[in-house]
């Protein structure tokens, strides 16, 4: 049973990829991962917005960026993470979900635009959400659903400042006292 | 059983949604989504981008721009497509996905940022995938994967002029000879 998610995010470029990078990391946290490293430039504004999230609604993801895709994968091959390359171009995740959830820790890594063959050969899985051009954020959220077999929904954030209160219409939020 | 679902995107801003909408419109098609339409300013940098995509990979796909949120929802209301309205805010998508899937057809509402009262109030379901912030292509990604059950990663596209051969590593299309 899969324990630890962590993602890896490569090709990150101020302005360009603010607001996916963004995206792929407040996914990685809603959906169940614990930690995204992000390879490219380092841009403390997302740093910045992703901690502000953590500090209000809770848990503990962790955020950071790194410089060299090579060493990150080794460290993450030492650290016995099983690869999972997410890529148009893969096998069917439907395939290997079955193979990949008996996994312990796992890192999911997704790319911006032109990822490195070193990634196709280096990973453990190289998998496709569907054999269409669409969106990596879409593809990250599918895979963390699958792997978690939708539990990920309704996991606890410890720590939290703020929560929501689901309504049918409208919103509703509780706000925590702050000590 | 769903058989026809159309996505509405609000709030697109040319430059700074660029991307997030193109990601809403692709991940819409990938997902077995028909149709998008986006409301806010006309981009026909995406209305081109998308096109070009169906015109290679195939499908029917439709993309289109409008201008008023109002008359929208009352159309899509005189169709009788049952709104769901995606918000963190709103009731889980776990509890209300089984009547959700007993409709004849959907129309998924996206937002970008602030979405006014009167898509709460129209919408038969406001729904939300985690009460946590993240990120509405993941959020459309994953009802898309419920309402369909998984069938959508199988879907066809017709008139295809490339495709891709899944692979364990590396990369594979078969392009048809155009005529």
């Amino acid at each position: 049973m899969v324990k630890k998610v962590q993602v890896l995010r490569l090709g990150h470029r101020i302005y360009r990829d603010i607001r996916t990078t963004t995206h792929c990391a407040l996914t990685s946290r809603a959906l169940g991962a614990e930690k995204i490293t992000i390879i490219g430039e380092t841009d403390y504004s997302i740093e910045d917005s992703v901690n502000k999230i953590v500090n209000n609604w809770g848990g503990k993801f962790k955020i950071r960026f790194a410089e060299n895709i090579k060493n990150e994968i080794n460290k993450i091959k030492k650290e016995k993470y099983c690869i999972v390359h997410l890529t148009m171009y893969g096998e069917l995740l439907g395939k290997k979900i079955k193979e990949i959830r008996k996994k312990n820790k796992i890192c999911i890594i997704v790319g911006a635009e032109k990822v490195p063959p070193l990634v196709y050969e280096k990973s453990d899985y190289n998998i496709s959400i569907g054999n269409q051009p669409h969106s990596e954020i879409a593809a990250l959220a599918l895979t963390l659903h699958e792997v978690f077999e939708g539990k990920e929904l309704n996991k606890k954030f410890p720590n939290n400042k703020i929560k929501i209160i689901p309504q049918k219409k409208g919103k509703k939020t509780k706000k925590r006292p702050l000590v």
